[in-house]
């Protein structure tokens, strides 16, 4: 039996003041960095050994990670870092507080660009300041794959690659996986993992703790699904 | 022109205490944090942007390298962890004081111990809590590399490969490299890079502050040697 552990990072400075974050490299809050923290005593406390973690390039992600493994005494695993594990891009909503998105688009509108499954948020200009276009971290990707603004559909579908060619392959090769990630990016990968409807995984929210596990048995069917908890 | 910059971790717990630390994962005090921010704002001031960063599987250097990386806003930079730039593993003689190590040993044994090239110090005992031996971290690796003690030349010997299969194909790439180690794994790059004798390394210090810099041309020579300074 091996396990999954997904800590989606703690709360964010943006979190904090209700903006749209998507892929702005927003660092935790105070309150984060607890939580992080205290996601690394419970793995520590249920005696979870991982042996690969993955996480995102945003350092409310890898922040995380660290945290976790530092916590839980294991600092030395591998970690590796993906754009793949990013948080759905919101395109021009990024750093907009969530009633002024309302204010300008429309009550309705703003509701349906978060809670739909596959409408897209209009695109992020190219020469905004949070524009992945021009950000050094992704200067290697080819263009084409560099999103504007996402919905959850193509957050799953930009996802969904990570999970066959790393994080399925480690759980068969009997590792412990960790993922530290974002709300959308866990949620894309839940979807996969339970076989949920693009409705089913609207209704699903991913919290900033405590972490969610998955026991896995050899063939990866879903054993157990808990959330760690304080004793 | 490429880069490497080598930190050596910030000030350790055993540091402090001026114990043998070697192999024994030992956490930063509070001056090692300090010094480790500082290096990565004297990075970022240096406008220094790394593509690859390596680092050992101890939290001390780890730790150093997250935080350099996160000062230098730079966080998302893919870092790789390996046992080959671990500290020299100090043997029988980790966890004891340095005056202790002079009472039990004698003050002339203990300076060659700790100041010849060649010269290993007293094996570590295979049921010792600091035994690589018993730790989950090197369960991978066959046991003959699983040291018992180490002088400089085997760390040497150990650490030379990751110059050649990683360190150096990243440089002659065009990457601009970040290695945050230890002490005597640095002087055992820095004694290949620069050509010294076994008489010549022996006089070296790698401070735990500030970073040290080597500007490369393609063909991996020298072009220029210094340290990150404040301005």
């Amino acid at each position: 039996m091996v396990k999954l552990v997904f800590a989606r990072h703690g709360l964010s400075e943006w979190n904090q003041k209700n903006l749209f974050t998507g892929w702005a490299d927003v660092d935790l809050a105070e309150q984060g960095v607890e939580e992080a923290i205290k996601a690394g005593l419970l793995v520590k406390e249920a005696g979870i050994e991982f042996d690969i973690a993955y996480t995102s390039v945003l350092k409310r992600a890898i922040k995380t990670t660290n945290y976790v493994l530092e916590y839980s005494d294991q600092l030395w695993v591998p970690v590796e870092k993906s754009w793949r594990l990013n948080e759905r891009h919101y395109g021009g909503l990024t750093g907009l507080n969530k009633a002024d998105a309302a204010a300008k688009h429309g009550d309705e509108q703003v509701h349906i660009w978060r809670r739909s499954y596959d409408v897209l948020p209009p695109d992020m200009a190219r020469d905004d300041e949070y524009s992945a276009h021009n950000d050094r971290r992704y200067a290697l990707l080819d263009d084409t794959v560099v999103p504007d603004a996402e919905n959850l559909k193509v957050t799953l579908e930009r996802a969904l690659p990570f999970w066959e060619d790393k994080i399925a392959p480690a759980l068969k090769e009997g590792k412990n996986v960790f993922v530290g990630a974002h709300g959308n990016s866990i949620r894309a990968l839940v979807k996969h993992i339970e076989g949920l409807s693009d409705d089913e995984i609207m209704g699903v929210e991913i919290p900033n703790f405590p972490p969610l596990v998955y026991d896995f048995d050899e063939k990866l069917n879903v054993v157990k699904k808990y959330y760690l908890e304080e004793k």
